[in-house]
């Protein structure tokens, strides 16, 4: 008994050394956790799009600072998609875990894109900040459209 | 009616130029973008807590790189709290509204702690990192006695 469990809390130690999924205590965590990353994301990347559309006059200050958050979080919500958290309040695709390889494609895509984002806004060009907005938006799309169930 | 619409129109476009809660399309946006931005930092917190507790080796690099995710969160939930995001599914006490300056004072401290605690993670010394966990912890646990329904 006393093997077991030292085996199973060697096994715990190990698992948590791990910078991922293990750092969850729960897949509901994980869940909340990679959906509230995307919602802030969100948040700022639209106020970006709102000044890229016209609906908020450009503010070069604003759109640097909200593309860096967007930069910021563009890292985060990828170690949440950890096995055992596809089931639950999630619109995750079953494909996500399906097929890893091309997932990580899409969330590498993000965050480079993201990244040229963040520089574009930094340049103070409205034009500059269009074209890495949409390509920005194109690579949210492309993810959503393949992994995430409408 | 032109003049009014014309009125509106330009309200919002004022509105819309002010930083805060403005930027939130609905109350429920601004909501659930507090409530997430806190989550994500309460699970980067959470990692470098189960550090300093010894529930997990103490890792420098996942210590830096977690307080860096907690003191760039620790900024965002503030301008959320907007006139008009006191109901709804929401914690948040009507002392928030009632007592602005007192809830800043608790916001301002969490972003002044949480910037230490990401310099005393990068010191790479787990006695420092203790401390400044510790204080933080404190700003957390004030904040939420005082604007917090349980």
């Amino acid at each position: 008994m006393k093997v077991v469990v030292s085996l199973v809390l060697a096994a715990s130690a190990l698992a948590l050394s791990v910078p991922a999924s293990a750092q969850f205590a729960k897949p509901e965590d994980a869940i909340k956790y990679r959906q509230s990353a995307l919602f802030v994301m969100s948040q700022h990347f639209g106020r970006i799009g709102a000044m890229v559309n016209g609906r908020v006059p450009f503010d070069a200050k604003a759109a640097a600072d909200n593309a860096d958050i967007v930069a910021t979080m563009a890292q985060l919500p990828w170690a949440a998609f950890g096995p055992g958290t596809d089931k639950g309040n999630t619109k995750a695709k079953p494909e996500i875990w399906a097929e890893q390889a091309k997932f990580k494609e899409h969330s590498d895509k993000l965050i480079a894109e993201t990244g040229k984002l963040a520089v574009a806004a930094k340049t103070g060009n409205l034009d500059t900040l269009k074209t890495a907005f949409g390509s920005t938006a194109g690579s949210c799309k492309a993810c959503h459209d393949a992994f995430r169930a409408q």
